[in-house]
């Protein structure tokens, strides 16, 4: 069922069971297979592959797309996972099967992620970012480049412990989470770091094994302000909704 | 020579000179070059590139692809490279000229072999992974992801001194193995590990750099059973052959 | 305009408006954008897409590729960014606009160069090196695979500060610069450090926190010579200008 849409380019290869809803842009070289439904306003880029089948499966759910997404070139979706409205990816970003995600996911440029997960609403995946499969991670939570988050404790086996993330959680660049770990709401996890054990809420973990180096709210803005840099939500907006913005100004008032 | 075949894409561009096995699959928009043989059963996805030519090379051998192989879509490979039946890539994988693998040899999505090297049997990197010129990799070793082969003891140089991997070893993700460094059989590099010596048989290391952990065999299984965890062929068995997986079996009995 | 040209495939996408010189080659499956300058000798592989516009930007100034420069497949440029002649990239390159670079750029497989930065001349990225935002790079600086370049010092910020790579700097294999960092001419960073600050001129770091470890001079060439390895442009001489190496060789007479 294809509804009426205008900017499908001519060489992008569309199934016939594929669900395109109106106002869609597909562009060049794309391929679209069936068990897809995009929905009103998304905008796919060159080169993707959308609803790659999952080999060996049965179950047969349909890859989702929200509404007003944007996909950008090279990108590469599995069926059988869901993503709400206001999707953003990079270039040539892998998402295999079953990853569950909610509105306004960001995905950065060559980030793979492994499938069997779930991500809430408004997280933000920098670039080359890894997430393994089991890993959960919660509203707002922000991945900066080259973290990986892992997933067997003895490799390779058949164990999978995956990593959660939980509300306003940053991982800083090149930093291994190791199977199983938990960080808390509001924690901050230094560069190039590698976690084994749980992190408490708002505090600032580093090194490799990381360790704890002080409370969120001892980190200065670098502005010359003498605020803290931490929680972030109270100094950074871009990107969420007004209604969320003003809950944060009113939850931390100038001090 | 283009024997029969059943799925070439329509818009596969097909040298005249590959050599293409019967039921061989090619994706949309891929390009096969002509100094390729792929062998029967192969299947390879869209947007590749396959038999890339070598720059200033004279010596024209010719890229092998074994029988009952997946290349998985927006991969490249160089000519001049051989592999044994049922390599399985993920997808945009990058192999360089000179890449000599035996059979059943898994790719990751993203990881980057360099070319000049060896490779063994049922060799398996998952994602994301690099490898350098000279590196040397016996069978049944695996490679986690973002971890890095290097070959230059003081870059930039002329001199490469690569890396080896001996059978059953494991290297945890995002570790960095040193120029010349030889992993022994069975040994576990721990994630996030610079490793700057040789590293004795089935023991562990870990750390920046990499220092001698335990012996494999005193990390249990995460599973309830005390059993150890090393040598992982005592328990992991998926993808190898039942003769392989018989002899695992018998040469460790319950214990 | 279209100058005349013998060899842009017949799948390629190339704008009405885009600007090719002579004696360009464009691959199969390729884009290219309106707002770009392609000079002549310039060689683009298969599948990119080059010229991408920048999103809700109105300054439009071109991309412009320097003649004679080399992009391999599947590689992303985006409009609003300059490269001198003889660029040569790898496969699936990504670099954003307001990227502003010199001559002989090598760009690295995979490399993601985030924009709003500055590169010399003869700069050499190795595979899957990210840059940053506000990074400076000055002449003749290497810098090695799984290297990022940071610019947020509490992320997520609005505060962008970026790192300054002076010449001759050569940053090793899965290494972090922190923001803000400067490290100056001829100075060495080794593997899998973390580098929190100011590095001095011809000094070798390492670590995470990465610590002074010696003068570079102190490190001897694996070549049983018993020469400095350091400076490199005393030995290392591949792909410079004979007038480069000339006054190199005159710099460094033999000891």
């Amino acid at each position: 069922m294809k509804k009426a849409f205008t900017n499908i380019h001519p060489t992008a290869i569309v199934s016939e069971g594929a669900k395109i809803a109106q106002n869609v842009v597909v562009g060049p070289y794309s391929i679209i297979h069936e068990n897809v439904i995009v929905e009103e306003g998304t905008v796919i880029g060159s080169h993707c592959e959308i609803g790659h089948p999952v080999q060996n499966s049965s179950d047969g759910d349909p890859l989702i797309i929200g509404k007003n997404s944007l996909i950008r070139s090279h990108s590469i979706f599995y069926e059988n996972s869901t993503f709400g409205e206001n999707l953003v990816t990079g270039h040539r970003v892998t998402v295999r099967e079953k990853t569950f995600a909610g509105r306004n996911l960001q995905i950065g440029t060559l980030s793979d992620v492994q499938g069997h997960c779930e991500i809430g609403n408004f997280v933000k995946f920098h670039s080359n970012v890894h997430i393994g499969q089991r890993s959960k991670i919660c509203d707002y939570v922000w991945i900066f480049p080259y973290v990986v988050l892992t997933n067997d404790p003895h490799p390779p086996s058949d164990i999978l412990l995956g990593v959660t993330l939980e509300k306003y959680v940053a991982v800083a660049t090149m930093t291994t989470i190791l199977p199983g770990v938990t960080v808390k709401e509001g924690a901050l996890v230094g560069a190039h770091s590698s976690v084994s054990r749980d992190v408490e809420a708002d505090t600032v973990v580093a090194g490799s094994p990381a360790k704890y180096i002080c409370d969120t709210d001892k980190i200065k803005l670098k502005d010359g302000s003498n605020k803290s840099a931490y929680p972030w939500r109270r100094h950074f907006h871009r990107g969420y909704l007004p209604e969320t913005i003003a809950k944060w100004i009113s939850e931390f008032p100038e001090k």
